[in-house]
């Protein structure tokens, strides 16, 4: 289809369609260069090299309309080697996206859209942030999962109204990366077949040529993942097109384009190089590329009839519409089913979810025997899972210990993308970063489990979840030297504090069960990442009037409070609380006043008006002790230089967990022991 | 040799060679299966599985001396799938090491040497710690590749001092997780040939068969790599020995040996399934797999006969005494290089040592003009490097901006072993756990280089790096949102809080070329790991008295100072310390008295006595401002709740630097205000 209304278009236009294409694709090679000069900074190797290739998929191929960069049906792009920024925001402009001229002059500017690497905007058509190598590969995986999950869910016979392809750009050093490795042999288990990569194999990463560092039979190697493999020339604009119609032809496994490709393709000197790489390519090669590639005008010029040809408004208005008129006709079959997806597209909450809520709640409440807070999380899915539809779990081969898979979940497998909960194998940076792409596609909210000391995998694709703001909820189990016998490989010491660092991810370690169902609900409503830390021991449930089960959901708040004005406050999370009750209790008891905060968010806390926080945490009370197993370094904050913390500043022993816990220090009579001291010396 | 060795003493024993294979094979089940028992905690599939594999390599191949178990020219064996520990144990116990039957009893105990994971103890035969899945195989690609390195230095013709194999047991964990791409990618293009990897591919993982999550075909994924390549079945003795010979005739490509296997072999009820992967088989399994392997003996009772067959002690005593004839050899032949070889080993500087550091701090105190600290690195490196030979540099392909490549450096490639440097490809973790298992190995000192921000693809490595106090230095430029364009993909900001929190690691935030210098020479006098956190931008040098520059090395120390006792202190690190000293001197200027400390470690600044720390940062002082570029979480510890720290919370922007920087208020005007502001509200 596309390839026809190319040649029609390039023949009444009078020019030769090979000349066309490369006139086309030269658009985006002197606008690269060109911004990348004006900045004196940036990566025009890359987009150079590409042109072509993006000429022929954005030309012929991908299904979206720039009037409305948020179409659900539009296929997505995505660029995995986001050093190549200026290859986007070329195509965004001059396929008609709202990013003017004059964005493309402010290429790397401060404030301006077109950042120096692409920074995730859907309204402008940048459908992920990507820079940090490997994780848009991963991301198209998840999106790609996501089409086929809601096109098994919401397609019905003649009605395929979640219906398109997932591309995305790759190159060296994306698939040097590990996490290229698990997303891809995830996505070969899987048959994604909707799924197109292009792989941008120019031989030459940052050091120079990659055959001294990377030597991989790729197309090999992408075989034994079991994908379709088609290598090409990503030059021949028609090799790359019949590449494309293979690669979609080709329904039950995921296609990689293998594109033998030149980096800097045009800049007569430096083309082939490192040097096109990551810098300008200076006034003098620019001139000399002009030359090279036939390109008369001046810089940030498009001539208006390859502006025209370009231009994709038109076409893409047409395929929104045709897709609208699909739409019309679901609506009246289904209209049930179409409002459930439009829901979910936008991300809200389905109208049961107070309802679902009060009743997770009330299952938190209801449990009275100890429980490991891993357990109370999956007691809070049991309630929560089957009646949110868009919730899809899953975990990095740790279900059982994850405590991930909810009583009702189906899984998910390669023949059957009707289920909601996912085995993704032994992938914690390859499934984070899949749940992100999930989450961007939109119409799924996913969740993912592993051990908390395995985050660090998964750490820069959590970093990209904050970053991006994607909804996900990580679930991380086994939260400290607690989990005993598997050793200090397995016990996180540093995750907590290291965690809280990063911007913009909220996290919760709940105490009990009933603070376990409120942070799966926080974490639920709130339109951004949320890692859950949960215990693989039991903890007892602490007592709570309506109050304090409502302040809960402020992160922070008094758990056992004494008479009168506190002498000491005592500050802490998870399965440290029981211990701190304890320890209070019995100082209380003995007339001493002192007061116990649960604080299973410090994020959360922290955004409390003053006069809260004033209210959980005198500022007069300098006497205070925080108790968390885990590095001490995030409770200074709270507890000041004359402080105490009871912490774990060292790594862990193998041993049974109530052993550890106790070695390290993390008893009632320690606690005591320690507020007693610090009261003592308060005076 | 091994195997004609094997033959002979069977045969004597008076039982068939392949009886007695399975008979010894089933005092590693029986130990695993008995210690998981007893403890009630473990993993006794994998070893039950492997035990054959594990009979042939150890009785037949591999060459170590129990008696020795830091023989320099071992062989290296690794267990990347560290959960199977009790194979370990199993075979250390039973070949000799002193591992004894009362540490197998208390297998998984507090206190004991049989942790759950193993964890490096090389006076026991435990040559590095495992159990996050992939990094043992990593490790293996570091050894296999130092000895490589150290053979091409120290062998002479007919001299072989170094000439051993490395062998790494890894399953499907190890080779879903992206780090076994990373590492294998590299070990095919190095050509490691003395490299042996056994996959135990018993099609079993937490979740249950991989079938569902992971496909690949294996052998074709190596065959990608270049590696040599053989399949299986791993309970056959004779095939698995006919693999390592082929294995070890293959002299220029590392060997993959894909075992198929059954997990739990032997458990009747249980074997071939999950179920015997994670936990204790249970009492009745427990004796009915002693019924079905024959094995009438107690728990932990192993046969006298078996054990002495077991025993390698001897063999490996006149294995080690051939190789110390050789050695005598060599001394007498390359007396200087038997030295430096052994010096190397024993991880001791050489006796130009202190000369080096003086000429370092020389070099960086002669740096006058502004220079950014990863050029500072490099200037340091220029002096130091081609001092100390152990030192091996590389980079994760940013070469360049790294500034890692010292001017002297020799590229190291798959054909020639000699160099000093490697380009690691863009690789983060691999390159780190590489580098851990080249420390490991010994007689090499790595470094490797990255952007801060991708220290989170490495993040477990660095992690084990600290669990195991290797000898590496972690080079991180690109340190903050000072780097500018890239944008807030690459711009750190939770990455120092992150580092660290993590116990055991020592991290350096230097603020012009003396404090970079001085960094340097700590790092590599640090018997563990230390990062080293550099600026893409230039700093200006700051003065310093003697005392000042001898008091760099204790981490914090009083860089400006006031007048009488300071009212106010302002401590700073790395790029902010120029702006706060302007701030400082202005607030002097103006009769203030406030102190500046510069703080480039504040590791080092609080293992220093109290009386120093006192005398830089006194208690009395509470009117403090801490100010550096990157989350606010890790300096509330010095300023207290009254205190102010200038940092940044959220995420950074993409524009120039300066100009990212002083949006986000690293400005001395800001610093200067915010002191202001203190010391009014502080009286």
């Amino acid at each position: 289809m596309g390839g026809v209304c190319w040649t029609m278009r390039a023949l009444f236009s009078g020019l030769s369609l090979m000349t066309t294409r490369r006139e086309l694709a030269n658009c985006i090679r002197a606008l690269s260069m060109d911004a990348v000069q004006h900045a004196n900074s940036g990566h025009p190797g890359m987009p150079m090299g590409m042109a072509d290739i993006a000429q022929v998929l954005w030309g012929d191929f991908l299904k979206h309309n720039p009037g409305n960069p948020q179409w659900l049906d539009r296929d997505r792009f995505l660029l995995s080697n986001g050093h190549g920024s200026m290859l986007l925001y070329s195509l965004l402009h001059l396929t008609g996206y709202p990013l003017s001229l004059e964005e493309i002059r402010n290429f790397r500017k401060f404030g301006s859209h077109t950042a120096g690497h692409p920074e995730h905007e859907p309204a402008l058509g940048i459908e992920t942030t990507t820079g940090p190598l490997g994780q848009g590969l991963a991301n198209a995986v998840g999106m790609a999962l996501a089409e086929r999950m809601l096109a098994t869910q919401f397609n019905r016979p003649g009605l395929a109204i979640v219906d398109h392809h997932t591309y995305v750009f790759c190159g060296d050093g994306c698939l040097m990366e590990g996490i290229s490795h698990e997303a891809c042999s995830l996505a070969g288990t899987l048959g994604l077949g909707k799924l197109i990569a292009f792989y941008d194999d120019n031989g030459i990463s940052i050091d120079g040529k990659v055959e001294g560092w990377f030597t991989d039979d790729t197309p090999k190697r992408f075989e034994a993942y079991g994908w379709h493999v088609v290598r090409v020339d990503g030059h021949d604009a028609q090799a790359v097109a019949a590449a494309i119609r293979a690669a979609r032809a080709e329904t039950t496994r995921p296609s990689m384009i293998c594109c033998r490709t030149i980096i800097g393709w045009g800049a007569p000197h430096k083309q082939g190089t490192q040097e096109t790489h990551g810098e300008a390519l200076g006034a003098e090669e620019v001139a000399a590329t002009r030359q090279a590639i036939g390109w008369p005008y001046e810089p940030f010029v498009i001539p208006a009839e390859l502006r025209a040809l370009w231009d994709q408004r038109s076409r893409g208005g047409g395929a929104e519409a045709a897709w609208r008129e699909l739409l019309v006709r679901y609506r009246s079959e289904y209209p049930q089913l179409a409002r459930e997806l439009e829901r979910r597209m936008r991300g809200e909450l389905p109208a049961n979810w107070p309802a679902t809520v009060s009743q997770a709640l009330a299952a938190g409440l209801a449990q009275k025997a100890p429980q490991a807070t891993r357990q109370s999380s999956q007691a809070t899915l049991n309630v929560i899972a089957p009646r949110i539809p868009e919730i899809f779990g899953g975990s990095a081969d740790l279900t059982g210990s994850n405590n991930t898979k909810f009583k009702a979940a189906r899984e998910l497998n390669p023949q059957d993308a009707s289920g909601d909960y996912m085995h993704y194998g032994v992938r914690e940076f390859g499934m984070t970063a899949v749940m992100n792409g999930i989450a961007l596609h939109g119409g799924i909210l996913p969740y993912g489990g592993t051990f908390l000391v395995f985050s660090d995998y998964a750490r820069n694709a959590v970093r990209l979840a904050a970053l991006m703001n994607t909804h996900v909820v990580l679930v991380y189990t086994h939260d400290s030297i607690g989990l005993g016998e598997d050793g200090p490989t397995h016990q996180p010491i540093e995750h907590l504090t290291s965690l809280r660092a990063m911007p913009n991810l909220c996290l919760w370690r709940p105490c009990d069960a009933f603070e376990t169902a409120v942070a799966w609900t926080a974490a639920v409503e709130r339109p951004g990442p949320t890692a859950l830390v949960l215990t693989r021991q039991a903890l007892p449930q602490q007592a709570r009037t309506k109050t304090q089960q409502d302040n809960v959901y402020r992160g922070g708040y008094v758990l056992v409070d004494c008479q009168g004005t506190p002498e000491c406050l005592v500050l802490a999370t998870g399965s440290e609380v029981a211990i701190a009750a304890e320890a209070v209790t019995a100082l209380n008891t003995g007339g001493r006043r002192v007061r116990l905060v649960s604080m299973p968010s410090t994020e959360v806390f922290d955004a409390q008006d003053e006069a809260y926080r004033e209210s959980v945490l005198p500022n007069a009370v300098r006497c205070r002790l925080a108790v968390e197993a885990g590095a001490t370094l995030s409770w200074w904050r709270y507890v000041g230089i004359e402080g105490r913390v009871i912490g774990i500043d060292r790594f862990g022993a193998s041993g049974k967990g109530a052993e550890v816990l106790a070695h390290f220090g993390f008893t009632a009579e320690h606690v005591g022991r320690e507020a007693g001291e610090l009261l003592k010396s308060a005076g």
